[in-house]
């Protein structure tokens, strides 16, 4: 592993029903246009409210992906 | 959205289930007295244990909500 | 409480499906050698990725527990 | 000074102008509901964006004000 | 513990004489007007000097209380 | 709202007059590569001196957008 | 003092009176285990409330000791 | 300019009118006994309210100079 | 006090007895050669030990004060 | 410069040998793709361990590049 | 990797000639007790002066080993 | 050591080489003028880039020294 250069690119995902969900949604949508997604940090946690209850989460995360040699 | 003026208040949250549900105690909590809730944000996550187990979830949000004209 | 002395001990729980998993998999181990476990503060929360999708969750938590009279 | 104690509240001021003129709006919002304001410190700046310009500034103060005795 | 909700207020104390006393003065003026409350984190460190010397030293603390059902 | 993924970019923009022509410079810069940019946070404030007089102010924001679906 | 090797441990002690008598308890019932403490850093200041008053003061350390060769 | 050291010096500057004018006080004050100043990094924005308007800004400068040779 | 520019230097006090025994050491060895000091703010507590007990506190202060005309 | 609007990515270098090479080699793999690529931070250093022994060193950057006009 | 558990411990290694070394030392001399060193996180680059030249580097690190099953 | 009073200077030092060179071209400096230097902290490291290559570091340190009776 340890000859690679990887590139984080940061993300916002969505979700009503839970944070790993917000989560999944931003890599899955990462994984169709970039290749070798490695790893991710989540950095912030936020969600909307509507009528007195949540509405979405809305997760931030950096994704860690091997840059192609 | 951009005449609003926005005040925020920091609640903590419990659950025995999840972190999502703990949130959302807060909130519900917070909407029996606030009107025109907005939003949240997560700035800590703890919890109790017993008996070597997880008792309860304990997470702290900040929520915003727009001051009445 | 007060005259107790407190050791904190730094951990990653994983798990393939939750956030919660990844802790309570990280306090029901820390359990088998540490008496005493009283709460938990959650510091960094990761994931890997294969193939596109998350393949497991790594939660950091800060442990506390009671030293021994 | 020395014997006041002070309560801090968190705003969020908004202007499509500037910075200043946001905050300014939160400081003057607030004075319609709190005496002894005293002073405020900046804790973020963020905006909102419509057809590639900048709509509004949303910024974000702690206001802290004398509790009456 | 676990069904509650709490809040948290920001507070700064003063006193002439110590940390301590500072935050003392911050949590009592708060218990007037609170009722539960349960415990507090200092954020804030800061004094005010005159002619050389310490004049009074100011603590902030969040201070956390139950929301009464 | 809530189905969308956002990407955040890092951008610095620069201005000789204010803060606020600098992070309208870089978003409006950003605009000319980007669709459906939404918000920016201010992350840094830096500026460079000639003279003992500012030269430019240099702000750096996140901004974030919406990726096509 | 440069061929040594230090490991930081946390610790979190508590006190009716002072956050000086919390942090030297702490210290001093580490001392019962550990040989070779050297120094600390506080990290945290917490304390409970009781009766609208502290009832006790909880500072946590991270105390640094020599590893023995 | 790769063989210079630098020395940064923190300067809080005033001003009733706006965030530029209180970081340009600072500049202009530190430039009368300090050559080669080069840039600045802003590190707090704070200021004071009288009679429920803003007062005064107080912002706060790291200003980084040349020593000289 | 609006016109005012204000300059920040880094002290650490010691002392053998308490925190505020050490920030007031270095208040008064400020105030030997710089006048007009006006405020401090903490930001860092730590200590010595020697022998399992506290040798002496060092508390590290930014210190405040008014640029002479 | 000032009129430029500069652009940052974040990259993670590996190297056996140092932590300067691990940037070096972030920084000439980012120049294979990008043009004007004119400063870097450093925002975090981690390595992995195999046998016992620091096997590579993996570092973190934030590269700035001038947007071209 | 996804069913370990880690434990972290936060070490300080010195040398006079290289950070790297630092580090290397502490790793080195953990292996001695700990089995099974994953990773580490540097968290604290200092040193100390003798006759205005470096003496010794002090680097501080996280490292992460699996618990045994 | 206890009854010492230290002060911190903040200074950057460059080097086409390495951060150690870094940090010592700015110790060394530092050393003309100031006696009694004792210790460093590494707070920021960043570099210049020319041509797709590291131009040069540039590290800042805070730097303590015992202020002379």
């Amino acid at each position: 592993m340890n000859e690679h250069v990887y590139k984080k690119v940061e993300l916002t995902g969505s979700s009503p029903n839970s944070m790993e969900e917000a989560v999944s949604n931003a890599i899955e949508r990462a994984s169709q246009t970039l290749r070798n997604l490695r790893w991710f940090e989540v950095t912030e946690t936020r969600g909307h409210i509507e009528n007195g209850r949540i509405d979405h989460w809305q997760v931030t995360v950096r994704v860690g992906f091997t840059l192609d040699e």
